[in-house]
């Protein structure tokens, strides 16, 4: 069993804002069998699909882009959406953009 | 494959706006093995643990109080936490609080 006073918590928006990138992410912390990871997103992605994995987006500040074969999904701070595995997206940003992220753990960073 | 067209937006905020309970959680996304779900804090839960999961709490408005056995964690909005496997634990909220969690699909909602 981990000791609980060890465990720090997890400041999403200050790690966020401490970040000079324009485009970046990474791991916040594994729970079970997923990863919550944080996007910093300002640009454009490219085109990719998780064969086994869904993937969760939750938007913390800006504004989401996700593109999908048929349409495309805005996401405004407060609001999440889950890409099914196998399913074709892109995220975009016009703004600097904080994001949330629920993944499995095997999801390579980059896309497959 | 699912239809992403079929998909909808999770609007976090606005659903938990619209629910008049002072505690509540319900469950908003499957990812993987994982759920994504929502809890609406007032007041104080029980002591409980979980023993084969973590549990991650992000606050999304308010203020999250986690008792753990040696200290209380305060997670403010854009703060998370995970509380790992057999650790017990007790939220507390002293003001309306919307909180984001992330769990395993096997999590009895009111604790174990």
């Amino acid at each position: 069993m981990d000791d609980p006073c060890h465990l720090k918590v997890i400041d999403v928006v200050e790690r966020a804002g401490s970040t000079p990138e324009r485009w970046t992410n990474f791991t916040l912390t594994r729970v079970n069998d997923c990863l919550v990871r944080m996007g910093v997103f300002e640009g454009e992605f490219h085109w990719h699909h998780h064969d086994r994995e869904d993937e969760f987006f939750y938007v913390v500040s800006g504004r989401l882009m996700l593109d999908l074969p048929e349409r495309t999904v805005g996401l405004a701070p407060g609001q999440g959406f889950t890409v099914p595995r196998g399913v074709e997206h892109r995220t975009r940003a016009e703004e600097r953009t904080i994001v949330l992220m629920v993944e499995g753990h095997t999801v390579a960073p980059r896309g497959d």
